[in-house]
């Protein structure tokens, strides 16, 4: 008993001490698992007339496989501690260098018979920006971007000047083979002739008015990415090659800061795809943001406000993909599909088509 | 007394129709007045580093004169019952017509020893709207812009063109000895001179930086208007020659919607001039109406929000000109000037340079 007595103080403070050394180290455990930073990227393809009855199995596969593939892209960079930037920049790459998406190699052909892309790229913890529009041989236009906004004071450069800096960046430059596709040639002749056999298509000034709007995929090709990264930066980046037949020098919203794309780590990071000129004039992806700034609504609650209310009432078709600072993920769209995907940190990913 | 009262009744009805005639009348009257519907107009002509001891009391006059001629132009519009649109639009062409100003017939000189300049133009009650960036053969661009507002079925239009859509939509072409001035191809030498001088203006990657983003003439030149007819419908416009010696290609605030110009008659018209790029990333134009629209707060409160606040935070110099449906004007600027001017329909009018 003595024994017992005489280390019986010796053992209550050793278990004292283990009992305190544990309790301050396993809420410290606890917490550092509860404050894991949550990471994720959310992506599209474009939204539009998206029907199953319209693509063969094989078609949606290889659809879905490269969705996949760029958020695969995206999230590598994200796990391996990269910033959102690189992961959205990534993401957008994979997209562009496919001839399924109308971006980069995939872009449709204008009336000029050139392809003429737009991209833009926005960091949410600087809100600096970056974006081309109407450039010609540069391979990944959200590259370009991304140099306009970290190698010029400028935001927004268009034409030959933003083809002409993006080579100087050391952008990888191709020439107009390297865009061509025999499929989006004939949907570009397919369109001209639209265009002869319907006169409503040329307006009372006898202009050519390159509509429908929609692509000959009966869709609005377009590419885009937001993403939050683990040191809590949110970033969004979008790509397209506008309209089939478009106009020449007809800019859509995806390289408008704020209309067609938007991060601000105040509140999200916005990539939206659809009918251009509506998303110009209702400067969605800054209303989405605005919308949680100022009326305190969710991601969610302000994607749906923009896209199925405000847009919705006056026809403006398309979608758009968000990403909030908690990991938050919204898609939504007005239109029967949108090309989609997303892959979070909480292990959860997806990739779908239609609705 | 029997005639009286005999004749009593019909007085008295007669007294009782015409009190009753008249109590009907004179409220009218007098609501008429009460709602006599507020109309007016807001210009600018830039803002930047505008000191008095730059300016000749001879030249003092002539940019006041010329701001008093645009006013007028547009007020008088307003008066004979015309729209918010016409009267933005006639007051920037005065502007643009000038040499005094850095837009249209004044516009400075880009690197490329060409004018590109830059306009936008939006309806309020339709939210429709138009741009051109990077025209070079148009007289006046807000015009041109307002053709691809009603004309086109798009709201941007860049480069060659926008340059050929304006000429078939019957815009005043021009070559460039219409907008070569002696001043301003000084300005473009000694733009080319400092840069040689100033090694630091070309960056790391030996790339120019068509820095300071002001002119020569120590301001951002822009004009703006923004209007409210009696209709009770808004309008903004706003044209650019943009920077002297800047980079070909580059696109400022000025033609994108929600950027540099915003119309919405549910807030306000709002037209911008500064360092542009600040008010892209700002998207400030439109921050001014969504302050309104979510967080309630008055059209004199977010434009100093924004100007005085959030974009001197970051240095982002310059100003704004805006209306309400209300006819409430305000012209907030965070650089030592800007041209500007107003008149109401309240009989208040001004025009002035300095703070």
């Amino acid at each position: 008993m003595r024994s017992y007595s005489h280390t019986n103080p010796l053992k209550r403070s050793l278990f004292l001490f283990l009992f305190l050394f544990l309790s301050l180290l396993c809420p410290a455990q606890s917490q550092d698992k509860q404050t894991a930073p949550p990471f994720g990227i959310v992506i599209h393809g474009g939204a539009g007339t998206l029907l199953r009855s319209d693509l063969t199995p094989e078609l949606e596969k290889a659809y879905t496989d490269k969705l996949n593939e760029a958020l695969d892209a995206g999230y590598k960079v994200l796990e391996n501690n990269g910033s959102s930037l690189d992961a959205v920049e990534a993401a957008i790459r994979v997209l562009e260098d496919s001839r399924l998406f109308n971006a980069g190699r995939g872009s449709v052909f204008a009336a000029s018979g050139r392809n003429e892309m737009d991209a833009a790229i926005m960091d949410g913890k600087t809100l600096k920006a970056g974006a081309v529009a109407g450039v010609r041989t540069v391979k990944n236009p959200v590259t370009a971007a991304r140099c306009v906004m970290e190698k010029s004071p400028h935001v927004l450069l268009v034409g030959e000047g933003a083809d002409r800096f993006a080579k100087q960046c050391g952008c990888g430059i191709a020439d107009s083979t390297y865009f061509y596709t025999d499929k989006r040639w004939k949907q570009l002749l397919k369109a001209r002739e639209e265009e002869k056999l319907h006169p409503a298509l040329t307006d009372s000034l006898g202009m050519l008015v390159p509509y429908p709007a929609a692509d000959s995929d009966k869709k609005f090709g377009t590419v885009g990415a937001v993403a939050l990264d683990k040191q809590g930066n949110l970033a969004a980046a979008t790509s397209t090659g506008g309209m089939t037949n478009k106009m020449s020098g007809r800019v859509g919203d995806s390289p408008l800061i704020g209309a067609g794309t938007y991060a601000n780590n105040l509140t999200c990071a916005i990539s939206c795809t659809g009918h251009g000129e509506y998303f110009i004039r209702h400067v969605v992806a800054y209303d989405v943001s605005a919308l949680m700034e100022y009326k305190g609504l969710s991601l969610e609650e302000s994607g749906r406000e923009v896209i199925m209310k405000k847009l919705l009432a006056v026809k403006g078709e398309g979608g758009l993909i968000g990403i909030d600072r908690m990991g938050n993920m919204t898609l939504p769209f007005n239109t029967p599909g949108m090309y989609r995907g997303f892959r979070s940190s909480t292990g959860k990913r997806g990739a779908f088509i239609f609705q």
